[in-house]
């Protein structure tokens, strides 16, 4: 029996709340599978800690089951709000916190995004991931290689983008695939291929969860990235972005807390003219990167 | 700094962890409106509590996401996932107690659920809600007052239920208005109708709350209830149930979390040719039972 008034609730209520928990809690005690156990009691009880805790009123209930209602609404193939949702508050970036510890020098990873497909084509070291798709031409290159330094050939490398009007392919609705494409480490764990330079975009905010980020006046802008997932035999798959050095909007805060200090890189602008690595004719400018990869262990 | 490995979890681990929830908390430090500030970083701290006790992995988190998208797509208008998933994790129960603390001899409230709606018809004195819903007959009396025992007159009483086959109305696809109504006490704060002895039914489980359900060993049932929601002038609405003095389902456990014990009430059979209260010709057996209800003040 709780025994003290706490912020003016008394013993009896505390106590008939702190039933309602043990008796969900004990709802799921038959559950077959111990994990899924372990995650009902567990979310079960922080959920109620949290509605405790604010003391939600009926009226704020109703408002989130609205705000859920319509996340689920404007959800369909192309537009995620759980996800967005989940980005935002963090979660994403605590799950993949949670899930990739540093292991010792391993590059570290940050947010997948909904922004994704299975469906981007296969280009050639050198190669252009535009397709069709806007913006200044960047070459990026680096190196795969293990905690250990060894290079790690034929790692499979899926790199996507935004245009410099912040769209995704995804996001337009002629169906074009533009700022996207895989490729394939050589011999020698080495990679290099004709991107964007990234540009910052705000994630989809005409939904609930731009609502509630304009209500809490909060940024909806990401910081300007290129998203990497790289995925090798016997080596930890690494979804991960690159930063843009002296990029405002780091400062200001990136809307899904994707940014680590390691992730930020130097993007060399070239004027006009400049010869590029493998020939390519540009007519304007254009800049270049370096990411080199390294990947933890499976299993860690 | 966290200064100790806890669970296996570095140190140096842990700050990382901590360092992203001190930012996403700080994120909405700008929030104009002070409540929506306490919800959005109180709403943060549990939810990542939660993700770091359990080490959400990636693939939980994916059908995390997955489950919320299913539970959006099968709500419309006359189906609400997110109350039903609110109400099976005592969310939405715990909500009702947050708000609704016993105040003297006060009725104990309970449950909305999500078949409540604004067109039921109103009724005199003794009519019947039925409306072409099938069930046993079942007179319902009782009498509302205030606290100190007062008659409340022209209280508007709310009344719905689901028919003997486990459907509220809006659960038909024909548009039908059955088993609701809602009617007036009179001068001395009595109130009568004819409703249905109420009998167990699942709650909605053809869909991702169901699986949930089914995955953790759950009944989907509810215990027989007759849904009440009540309102007068200068007192606090009251929303709750009568449950049934014998159903087996209380033991086996209300699918929702609503029984309170004050709740339960008497429903006694009549054999067939009982005069009944009020006159009605009826050919079977039928039921009658008492709910006299003590509104709180407003505002408490």
């Amino acid at each position: 029996m709780t025994e003290t008034t706490i912020n003016g609730i008394t013993p009896e209520q505390q106590q008939v709340e702190q039933d309602l928990v043990d008796t969900v809690v004990a709802s799921f005690e038959n559950t077959a599978d111990p994990r899924l156990k372990q995650l009902m009691q567990s979310l079960t009880r922080h959920l109620h800690a949290f509605i405790r805790e604010v003391r939600l009123t009926e009226t704020e209930w109703n408002q989130a089951i609205e705000f859920l209602t319509a996340a689920g609404h404007i959800t369909d193939d192309k537009r995620q709000e759980f996800i967005l949702l989940s980005d935002v508050l963090g979660a994403s970036m605590q799950t993949i916190a949670v899930n990739n510890e540093t292991i010792g020098n391993a590059t570290e990873a940050t947010v997948f995004g909904p922004f994704f497909t299975e469906t981007a084509p296969e280009i050639a070291h050198g190669g252009d991931i535009a397709g069709g798709a806007t913006g200044q031409p960047c070459w990026v290159e680096g190196t795969v290689t293990d905690t250990h330094g060894n290079p790690v050939p034929n790692a499979r490398i899926e790199v996507w983008e935004a245009d410099d009007d912040g769209f995704y392919d995804v996001q337009y609705t002629d169906g074009r695939v533009a700022g996207r494409a895989h490729l394939y480490t050589d011999e020698n764990g080495n990679y290099s291929f004709w991107g964007l330079t990234p540009t910052p975009y705000p994630i989809p905010h005409d939904g609930p969860v731009g609502k509630m980020l304009e209500a809490t006046g909060r940024s909806p802008v990401r910081a300007s990235h290129l998203h990497f997932m790289v995925t090798a035999q016997n080596l930890r798959t690494l979804v991960t972005h690159i930063f843009v050095d002296g990029d405002p909007q780091i400062e200001i805060g990136d809307s899904v807390f994707g940014v680590k200090d390691s992730l930020i890189k130097t993007f060399e602008q070239q004027p006009a003219g400049t010869p590029t690595p493998n020939g390519r004719q540009l007519d304007g400018t254009w800049a270049r990167t370096r990411f080199d990869i390294v990947l933890a262990p499976a299993g860690t």
